[in-house]
């Protein structure tokens, strides 16, 4: 009988083994994939791509038993050689090729030029062939850095004793109901993709008390724009015996302090490939609602339209604003209007046409919507009555509260958006793997 | 201006903070949601629910200014009193009260018996209650192991250098095609929920080389049974430059291993809670397909129907072969045949009846497929022909591979499964939060 007993070291080494102080001289193994070769006529280089980055090797003829013509772009390789120590490659290493081993050849020739650094191909271009322009190593680099907001996102609210959760995406009702959602048939009942998981984590306050999910969302919006997807990825907590809704703007604070710490520390090669700089998180200026558009209004002579509402505009004169008063990459804008937030949001007893609510501004676009909610059962029907709604299909939401739940708030963070602003895109897609939009469901 | 500078500091203690050395005879303030109240008439036990465990609070009228009848089950209270210490008590500490500030109240009685430490009370009604069937201390720890076996399968592939993905769960087509997808309209045109991440995670491996994703996925499979959800969390991963499926057991091993040593160290109140013995990863029996099936016939009695297929009482039977004959938990059966399995799995070049694939099962259940994939473009499109399928849809996914794919293999973990396999319960609804069935959508 054969046993698994774990993972066995490997034979080819990753870069990190590369660059042990002991190496130089040595004839080692490595794999990886051809991602360019640079035929100089005595010499070529051949530059592998390899999950941590890239791997200079050369070739001579003289030193080695095959055909440089057999190392096309794209083929997988294994190969032996020496390792020499070179100051103008990268990672300051180069191996000098020995013995050739072809795992397997590409068929056709590369459709984009991902070896260069920058490919320069057009947004569609690289949508189209989104498994070949990924290649491109500031392409990938982009969801590096992604997987490290999302990382310390868990790891920081794990500290903080919050509990995993994980809900469905397919239900009979959503959290804010209305036109935007996606309709299906649910074995001959009527079923809706969730918009997000706000009912579900609220329910599960009064389980855990802190929770937090990472997973995708639906909204069918038919905006087309720089900034909209309709599925996105989103960060989700919710907390219980919160003393007002600065507590929910304190831990979000605290999350970003905690993952642009996690960026430095871990993805250092991602964020140098990039030329990031990241953000200050320390000291996050909080304005309300109304006195931004006052601010706003009066700094850039602009006319206040509607008091109630918030146009994108405003929103980036908002984030101009605060940096340049206050050298602010972020800014949170408090008490939003009751008419502007679902039926959960807490009001502000001191005025109700507000809520105690928040949204987070990262350079003027809004990455965050938290806020406090409702946890009193015959104030929640009331809102709900009061905003015209049916309790219909919210009958075990509403059950949660009327068994008694704490007060507690929590907040949503678009992953693909904040990957965007931090690494200074101008449009969502770049920074999502397979985007969805108004024309794209393939690849 | 306001400023939000991070976390602050609590008044409230939890139950790590009261368990410090010196706390013993201390004025301390504790929140918690009113669990059980057992009044003995001098003395009543108020027994609160935090979110680490209980805390046992000592009521008696002479120290305190108010009447115990206003802590009804499920109050949200904050606290003030003073920390003794006492064996009897859950962490050998409890509060004798002196204030009591009530910050919300519960309109109706439970509706279930919450508060006995196994409730007695039938699937179905846990479910139709389920926001508060899970403020059961049993019933939530189940979703603490839950955690600790996602946060598991995260660390360690972070470990093994595997990046994250996010992959689009809305398409024009999945993995397998077939009838068992859920349809929906998407900006019509007609669209899909992925069964699996399968063709986005080897897209990745071009890209990434080693990727996983933890998400949900959708089989509109017309199953009844306890082991099947129509929506559930997949486990995936899929690496690159394997010698074989070997490899991907191998990975599978030491996650397994990772996992376990973590639930020991970080979730020991949630496995005592559940009176869970953990399983022994620590060398996992690897077995043929035909080879398990004969084993078990011959030792069993029992005939083979079908030399291609396993009958889940086949897989069973399998299970306790191993068990007895190996001591094993777990058993690799692996060399699945070709018509059971999709197109894109890799065919044994000795025998291509059966394929380099595997599943794992664990105490006679399957908990994960995986196996080697095709990585050689005309191979993959002589099997597409073979199995009677089109190319059309799979052009993108295709296109990965003519340009060039290193050798690669995968597997999915379902981890609902797993988690009801590990902590002894035999209805995977058990182990789901908010289940997804022929007759369930809601909550």
């Amino acid at each position: 009988m054969e046993f698994m007993t774990g993972v066995k070291p490997e034979e080819a080494l990753e870069i990190r083994d590369l660059l042990a102080e002991d190496m130089a001289g040595k004839t080692v193994k490595v794999n990886g994939t051809v991602h360019a070769v640079n035929d100089m006529g005595a010499v070529a280089f051949v530059i592998l791509r390899k999950r941590e980055g890239l791997l200079q090797c050369v070739y001579q003829e003289k030193d080695t038993d095959f055909d440089l013509k057999l190392l096309k772009e794209g083929a997988a390789l294994k190969l032996e050689g020496t390792l020499e120590k070179d100051e103008r490659a990268p990672h300051g290493i180069e191996i000098r090729i020995q013995h050739v081993e072809i795992l397997s050849q590409p068929s056709e020739a590369m459709p984009l030029p991902i070896s260069k650094w920058k490919m320069n191909t057009s947004l569609d271009a690289k949508l189209n062939y989104r498994s070949i322009s990924l290649r491109n190593i500031r392409e990938r680099a982009k969801f590096k850095i992604q997987e490290g907001i999302v990382r310390g996102f868990r790891d920081f609210l794990y500290s903080q004793e919050f509990t995993e959760i994980h809900t469905p995406k397919v239900g009979a009702k959503s959290a804010e109901g209305g036109a935007n959602l996606f309709r299906l048939e649910y074995f001959h009942h009527p079923a809706v993709l969730q918009q997000s998981p706000q009912l579900y984590k609220q329910m599960m306050v009064g389980v855990f008390e802190r929770v937090f999910e990472t997973g995708p969302v639906f909204r069918a919006e038919k905006h087309n724009t720089k900034r909209h997807l309709n599925e996105y990825t989103s960060l989700d907590f919710e907390m219980g015996y919160i003393h007002g809704f600065e507590d929910i703007m304190a831990m979000e604070t605290g999350f970003l302090q905690y993952m642009l710490e996690l960026l430095k520390r871990e993805y250092a090669d991602a964020l140098k490939i990039l030329n990031v700089t990241l953000p200050d998180a320390s000291k996050i200026p909080a304005v309300r609602f109304d006195e931004a558009k006052r601010l706003v209004s009066e700094k850039y002579d602009r006319k206040i339209r509607n008091p109630f509402d918030l146009e994108p505009e405003e929103e980036a004169l908002i984030g101009r604003y605060f940096q340049e008063e206050y050298n602010a990459d972020f800014v949170f804008v408090t008490h939003y209007p009751s008419k502007k937030r679902p039926f959960y949001a807490m009001d502000d007893p001191e005025d109700n046409r507000y809520t105690l609510s928040f949204d987070l501004l990262y350079h003027g676009l809004e990455i965050t919507t938290g806020g406090q909610r409702i946890h009193d059962y015959q104030m929640l029907r009331d809102k709900i009555a009061a905003k015209g709604m049916t309790e219909e299909g919210l009958e075990q939401y509403l059950s949660t509260f009327k068994h008694g739940m704490p007060p507690h708030g929590g907040l949503g963070i678009g992953l693909e958006r904040l990957t965007m602003k931090l690494i200074g895109e101008d449009n969502i897609r770049e920074t999502t793997l397979f985007p969805r939009d108004l024309s794209r469901l393939e690849p």
